[in-house]
């Protein structure tokens, strides 16, 4: 029984975890209590819910269905619930018509064609990238209202009737979710998007920047980088859900959303480099304390190496605040990038001039070094092409 | 005019592949269809749409939302809708009996504050990971059938009746998609993900067998390893959904499927190691070529490196038709991760002996060939990992 009550508590202190690690979730989960209430009641009213008949609970559905976490999320959504079921009922009412024309006999068979058709043909849309990205959702309700429509077995004028009401619940379930998303607390993907973006670039500096510095006890600098590695998918959603949303808070329609991902692309990849890095953190750190003056060729490289972390970290801050703020970045920007390339052609230079050293190498002391060179060379060469595009 | 023609030629040209790509493809839209077409002709021929009243829409609903691309999340939207609306149906009588105790007045505030208790509460359990993995679309159906049945205004014995045949279609369209998802050319996730994660290991064989070996002049092998660097979510939801399914065609339920995600997480890990070595792939062959004789050390180097990738690359062929056949892996592989090993120490002791040599050395001109051993040791390290993996 203890070990039952041990097992809840972890459980309640997760959860509790997962709201205060970002506390949008729970004023997201009373947005949606909200207006789910808020459509009920007005459907559960008898004047409202004898004009609005048996579609009263589309709007429930909608609600339920459409609202997401961010804006983006649900504009999506919406838009692609409420245009699907129109060009579907349209094409419903259509193929009702048509398959009327054939006779009593005639009309389940083309009815069944028809349907067929559809469903296969619009599912295998489903399997388009571009499509399954910004459409699917859509996609499935056109298969659906197209099946209602043409299977209800009603005349035409009554299904207009009924489309008539099924419409205007749908727009008023839909109406509830954008205005509570919009006008309470709002979540905007692309505000998310940015900061997530900027935020790693700020990672991956606060890891540089450890890297270089010399406190050697601090290897709190390790972990951050780890999170941008996966950052992928979130990010896709992200800009795929900002695609939507109108013009918010110093960012216009359409803002150049593909641009982040570029950002985002380059910064797993210099993540990439620096997790082999941070591979050789503990042994080259190791090393330099055991030989420390072992080797000449050590102390030679060894500042180098260290001046290029702290420029190139300092660089990405410098490349972050300016996308934090939308500004272009500083000439601070600009002059580290410069040091730190002048930091990579001096250990370029050591490494050509090693064969003039008096004293012979042991490669094998002084691998993790060279590694951890040639590894932050191609960083300075990633941080480069970083400001290329936040300059963009 | 002819600009738009080409554009659709490009676009069909593009579906098209998306077909012969899968043709599995295919072969579920026309899964869908079928399924679809079924139901509705069940619903469309009047005697049994009496029987179900206007419930019959939700077979045609069902179908249209449970059909998955594999059996797997078929089963899962099923199972999940089923169990969500059964409860859900439950507690919503259970409300709406509540609130009838509270007269006229009360009701409506009980029902909203009901209502409203249980989407807040819902939504926030849907942040939960393991919730969101398993059981996020059962959330979604409980949300909507409570606030349904909570709302309807009906009186209990009512609701009895209309529960039971919406159960009934419910079943009905679930049953059917579950049917013909596992009779007509089944997709199983499990055996999905099984190829997926014995394909990748052998993607990275054959880069390293490539990388090996002496043909410099095919580059193929150069591009297999990155789907395995991308695999991972599509590795992921394959598993959740294997989840789900019953034992077939060899694979018992409850398939350690967490260990193809462990395998697959090292697979990636070794891929990243890979990539490395793929960017340094074309300088060091040209060094190679220019500078054949220049250097004592890296006549010594090369060839341990040509083995150890070789050896490594075999040694994972090995493991990956091991894990394809479901049989423990053969001798062959031990004996080639012992030779990969022992070609690592080789390796390691060249470099260790290096201030032995007569002649100085030019680090800049051996950096790439050092970094590839220092890699390839990191990718021997990591074979013998995976072996370990697939053992279990």
């Amino acid at each position: 029984f203890t070990a039952m009550s041990e097992k809840l508590m972890e459980n309640v202190k997760k959860t509790k975890k997962i709201g205060e690690d970002d506390p949008r979730r729970i004023v997201h989960s009373i947005k949606v209590g909200l207006a789910l209430t808020l459509v009920s009641l007005f459907y559960y009213f008898r004047p409202l819910y004898d004009g609005f008949g048996q579609a009263g609970m589309w709007a429930i559905l909608t609600v339920v269905v459409v609202f997401e976490f961010t804006i983006g999320g649900t504009l999506s959504k919406s838009i692609n619930r409420g245009v699907a079921t129109l060009l579907a009922g349209a094409l419903g009412v259509g193929a009702e018509y048509l398959a009327g024309l054939c006779g009593d006999k005639g009309e389940p068979i083309v009815l069944g064609l028809l349907v067929f058709l559809l469903a296969a043909t619009s599912t295998f849309t489903r399997f388009i990238p571009h499509v399954k990205k910004k459409y699917d959702y859509g996609v499935l309700i056109f298969i659906l209202t197209f099946s209602l429509v043409a299977v209800s077995g009603y005349r035409v004028n009554l299904i207009l009737q009924l489309a008539h009401q099924r419409l205007a619940t749908i727009l008023l379930g839909g109406a509830t979710c954008i205005i509570i998303s919009i006008f309470v607390c709002p979540v905007w993907a692309g505000q998310d998007l940015h900061n997530l973006v900027s935020g790693n670039i700020e990672k991956l500096a606060t890891f540089l920047e450890g890297f270089g510095g010399d406190d050697d006890k601090d290897k709190s600098y390790l972990e951050g980088y780890k999170n941008v590695l996966n950052s992928k998918a979130t990010e896709e959603s992200l800009a795929n859900f900002a695609w939507w949303e109108p013009a918010h808070g110093g960012f216009r329609y359409n803002h150049p959303w593909k641009h982040y991902l570029k950002i985002g692309g380059l910064s797993r990849e210099c993540a990439s480099h620096i997790e082999t890095l941070a591979g050789y953190s503990v042994n080259s750190k190791h090393t330099q304390a055991k030989e420390a003056s072992s080797s000449e060729l050590h102390l030679k490289i060894q500042p180098s190496c260290k001046k290029l972390s702290t420029e190139s970290g300092e660089a990405l801050r410098e490349l972050a605040t300016a996308l934090k703020n939308k500004t272009f970045p500083s000439a601070a920007a600009e002059t580290h990038i410069k040091n730190s390339k002048s930091a990579a052609e001096e250990l370029k230079r050591v490494l050509e001039n090693s064969s003039l050293l008096p004293t012979k190498l042991d490669l094998q002391e002084i691998m993790p070094l060279l590694v951890t060179s040639s590894v932050l060379i191609d960083v300075v060469a990633c941080v480069e092409r970083i400001a290329v595009s936040v300059n963009e």
